[in-house]
């Protein structure tokens, strides 16, 4: 199931050390304009080689196969590729036959009795780059035909946390900063946090928060096609998501009713509520208040000290990988589930012109 | 989007005080044994009537309309309907013209330009029941073909928490128990907060916490299809979820890699990981460890305080709820989280037969 | 799969013999006056126990169980159900072990290692009354939202054809004439033709005829969902069709290009074609034009004259079907044709106004 | 709608004039020997620049972009590129304003607003290139795990019919024949007869003649997803398709029951018919008989003759295409035809195993 998507689809492919990688977007309207520049800076966004991330370096460079002519989107479909050029496969010959802890070797093997053991293959992250391709052109879309606004920042990386407010953010700050946090005294700690699991050959996990601000009332489909479903499906299919919240999320468990319920307010002749404890969505169908949701990232799995790894052969070795490892996902995660969440958003407009 | 699954399908349908709610279930293999009194059972494991649920009582009498000859499925679909016998409708006639708090009744009105307000219409927990009929089949089904066996119960309820192994529950003990909950410690500790927030014409949050034991190495379908993505899909389309997680969950934020990694040992000829952290699954597939999640739910809705609704007309009012409240979901989402396990697991299980 | 279409999707369910045959419609935009009586009427149109059809005489009385309130749609699923009264199963002992020729007795059996023999189980053309639900609630949209007029015929009956022009068609008319013709001198040939049939106890193939008018420009969705290709898939799907052909169809083998384009005219600021050999789709996508195209329908299986027959323990056995025969399919098409095209129009015009 | 199956899914991108075309193959199972050879000779054999067909020549050098590792699948998405590299885009700037006759520019240019007129756009044949590729992946994975085999081939070109019986047939001879007719007399008067056509400016109609051999007893899925109905909408969506017909097809307007039944024979222990009239599928399902149907295709619309053309300023006027034209669709049909037949055949296959 390579496919994301009803009506606005987004299909994938690509291993992380084959020839390349790619998306084709499948069912975007007509005649919207076609960026490339903001496509290579969404690229850019998710670029490996940046300070915290790996040092794998890449340009990364979309090459557009079809769907545009003449500066604008046709409605049929979109393929854009992006070529691996930094293949160091041989990093990876140690692997072969090792199953790595907490790693897609050992389900893919079983699954389908082999696997590309390059680089994690298809299981590598570089299939989100992907995924960005069509956050950004969903993005282009929603831009012309909605006022929607899709932030996403670190809330917390291992034990450093920011309360700054969400509704505060703005994207350009975001990704200025390299910890993709726009609270600089959080951002500190957390570049001090990471600097010293990197040293200690280390990794921790994170938060990333989204705010979908403007989204028109009345996305998402009931029963099983809900808002948060659709994102929660969205954000678990990230590699090393654990969980998923919407609104209040887990904090729930210990609000009342009472304290928990969105209220009713009338403001310049339109309702909304006073709280947004339910992270503008009710019922699975978007309220009108901000779209407020966090995923759990865990601890990068690839980490210096020696570890139990299986086997092909149904054995146990201590070894311990070497080559490029990220002491964190959500750094890099952060324009990943923001392209997810441009991506549902697009699909629930899309569906909900025909009511 | 009424219908959940891909190749094992469940389609439901019905509003809360309409005649009927039923479930059709397409794609289940020919020649599962049907036992009638399994799916009576499981319905009514999901009944109101019992303590701390809703005092609408219906036997909830399901109807096999067709996929079923001399006692065994038939490869065609098996379409299953249970009647709406206590059907109070005036109850609701004064929430026509209201949006209550926290409700969906604001969405589909927007959504749809009209709604049925008697109980929630299709939003009401009863489309929960065509759920348990599709589980229920899919349980049948898996239990010929595999040893998968899902059990689930309330481990939070407000402050109350047990720390109570999963892997020592029954079903048969959480069912017995009206907390849904085998710890009897927690059990008579949530009981009596439960009564004290009935008093107070209060609700609660709670989590419902699940284990699915002996599933097969291979389930599940990268990149969109991961197994927890779907599971994720399925849980937060319950309705008042608000957050699921799996293995570590949000916990996972402040682990370092070298704890929360799974190291790999050999038992037996097979390989298994030392710790269960990762939940099951890895790279979106299982790996043959029990598959571990958890699922937050908020706190009802419907309290007995006055709250400001919305109205039809755009205004606000003071208004209080009357009618039938649970102050709690969690009891009577323990049933509905498993039988959406079930359908998962069914889905998965079939879909991986190809490969 | 028992589900058709996209966005406005039908699931069915129900064998021949089972305690009924239903429909779920979800998709239907909210708001759609639904009218029983018009439901009630196609129904009628389609029940057998009219002169030349099957004798089996049931009242279809269609009950519906969600998704209506306060007589319009509510945009939640649309489930009808019908009973089966007249079951005399018994009738179809002797067939239990026998496979029928050219029925799907044997292929039932070897997919699924079982089956429902009585009266063809869910492989029975009983099943199109579900189709007719559908169609008749996808017409009641329809009607309010386009103008799109479909009408169906039978225009070729054995040996007789008639040559009358699909476009002075009336429903009304069609419907009266128990031959489903509006040509009275060919209904009367027919007639005569299939009361010979009847009494020698054999059938005869047919083909019926759809003329789709009023069709916006722009229906149909390239390139794997092309009207046509939808179409052909819809009609293929009915029990007993053994060709689709569109506009020119067949008959354009002998055709040179010059003969078959369709060249274009100008009217009243319209852009239209002079003549109609593409029938009303031109690269999948309707072109304005009237949608025209046919369908072949082999003689009814079930004849008088004895045939050898299969058996389920490999050996093949003279026999000859008693009971109750149609000598003709295509009369009690017509309003099962006439239902699918309305789904796929229905479905088309939904997935449109996504442009 | 450019993804094509349920199981083993092809999704298709490209233009006639953009950089490229390209075919993602998802659901492929692992396994597979992928052979560069054949996908080079299937593509080889769909090219045009042969007798009688186009001039524009281009290798048509498939590139692989992922799935394949150490030459087999991998289980994951297999992309494949075709680059475009015989644009000459401005052969039809005269085009840019007109919508050809029985073409698809009008419909394109209504339903979106905007169209890539250069050779067509996407509703070019050229599209087809990146069905063979996925025909030919599904003919290597059948010809692993089945003994299917699929023959396709001219049997009408225009007055030219051939009564060559199909079972006679051999891949190799047909791809041989500049005809795609292993009859050498009937191809003899079809090579003369498109001359002449050739010479006149014209163009004929056609059809394709398909026998799959050794299929499975068992494959379809009823009742919307019939084998024939399947095999319709995949032949329908072929780019000039005007009828499909399986078995006796039409000519079962005019046939008896008691002519057209297939009564059963046993053959050592297996169960087969005498006749097949059925074209190997009853009920929808495959029984084991050989699949035989046939594909009427128009003649091509681009021709010499003058013509009223509409134009995008909503006036007619009177206008004669240049450039390269084929006088015949069915010749480059042939391995069209072939592909998505084998595409039907993998995708039934695999949805077939969960039974």
């Amino acid at each position: 199931m390579n496919t994301f998507g009803i009506t606005f689809r987004l299909t994938t492919f690509g291993e992380s050390h084959g020839p390349a990688v790619g998306a084709v977007i499948d069912g975007c309207p007509a005649g919207v304009a076609f960026d490339k520049e903001i496509l290579r800076q969404d690229l850019a966004r998710r670029r490996p080689g940046q300070a915290h991330t790996t040092t794998r370096k890449e340009p990364d460079e979309p090459e557009v196969l079809s769907g545009i002519f003449e500066g604008v989107t046709t409605g049929t479909p979109i393929a854009v590729l992006v070529r691996n050029r930094d293949q160091r496969s041989q990093d990876y010959d140690a692997l072969k036959d090792l199953y790595r802890p907490s790693h897609a070797d050992y389900t893919y093997q079983q699954k389908y009795g082999l696997r590309d053991h390059r680089g994690g293959g298809r299981s590598s992250a570089r299939e989100t780059l992907a995924r960005v391709i069509g956050g950004s052109i969903a993005g282009m879309m929603l831009n012309e035909q909605t006022d929607i606004l899709v932030k996403a920042a670190v809330t917390r990386m291992g034990e450093i946390e920011t309360e700054h407010p969400l509704a505060h953010m703005d994207s350009e700050q975001i990704y200025a900063s390299p910890m993709r946090c726009d609270d600089p005294d959080a951002e500190r700690r957390m570049s001090a946090y990471l600097e010293n699991l990197r040293e200690a050959g280390d990794s921790t996990g994170g938060v990333v928060s989204v705010r979908a601000e403007n989204v028109p009332v009345g996305l998402g489909e009931p029963i099983y096609g809900k808002l948060y479903a659709t994102l929660a499906s969205a954000m678990m299919s990230i590699n090393g998501a654990a969980g998923f919240e919407i609104g209040t999320g887990f904090a729930v468990v210990e609000r009342r009713g009472s304290e928990n319920n969105d209220e009713w307010i009338e403001e310049n002749g339109v309702l909304k509520t006073v709280t947004n404890n339910s992270g503008g969505v009710q019922g699975g169908i978007s309220n009108g208040m901000p779209i407020e949701f966090r995923v759990a990232f865990k601890p990068p799995s690839s980490i210096a000290e020696k570890q139990m790894h299986g086997t092909t052969s149904g054995e146990v070795v201590d070894h311990s990988i070497t080559g490029r490892h990220d002491p964190s996902i959500v750094i890099r995660a952060v324009p990943v589930v923001e392209a997810m969440t441009l991506l549902v958003l697009a699909d629930m407009w899309l569906q909900t012109k025909r009511w």
